[in-house]
């Protein structure tokens, strides 16, 4: 198992859509995730900075692969279509990153 | 179970010396946060906007009474002695707070 930890920008303007698609999720998304081994997923906001926290533990053997099936899910793609502009990605994210990636520094079971 | 997550800043000039801390975190200081109730927790670091981000899983029922026990316990107090210096609390904290807590507004199993 692999726990990932990824941070992105929210505009300050998209506060509170952001929060009301994320109270009410759409299943169909969420399955996804479930079906490409995702688990544990939950995502913090840290205002007035407006940074995005997610936190998510990656149960499979093939997260490139997994991230790819996600990516081409025509329901997820509808999805970012609402969560993107509410998002302002960090300039210094590596490339083909969207979310940028951290680095785990400490665990504690 | 309550999941929390919280932020704060790090010094650039003390990334190297929190990671090699917290590579080989005292074994006291593990042991106390255990008795506290405390479960999964992990720190991510973004660089180089030097972002700390943590998450744990609080299992307890009165998270005030064993982050006292945490905050009494000598070795904390002492191995904070190390890490405190490396650490820049956000502005932005609430009355109280080192860590920045954070809101959930997300959550899949």
């Amino acid at each position: 198992m692999q726990r990932m930890g990824m941070v992105i920008g929210l505009k300050p303007e998209k506060v509170a859509e952001y929060k009301r698609l994320h109270a009410d999720t759409w299943p169909s998304v969420l399955e996804r995730l479930t079906k490409s081994h995702i688990r544990n997923y939950s995502i913090f906001l840290k205002e007035p900075e407006n940074l995005l926290f997610s936190y998510w533990e990656y149960h499979g053997d093939d997260f490139a692969a997994d991230a790819a099936r996600i990516a081409e899910d025509p329901e997820t793609v509808r999805w970012w279509t609402h969560t993107d502009p509410c998002q302002v990605p960090l300039s210094t994210r590596k490339d083909g990153e969207f979310w940028a990636r951290m680095e785990e520094v400490f665990h504690l079971d």
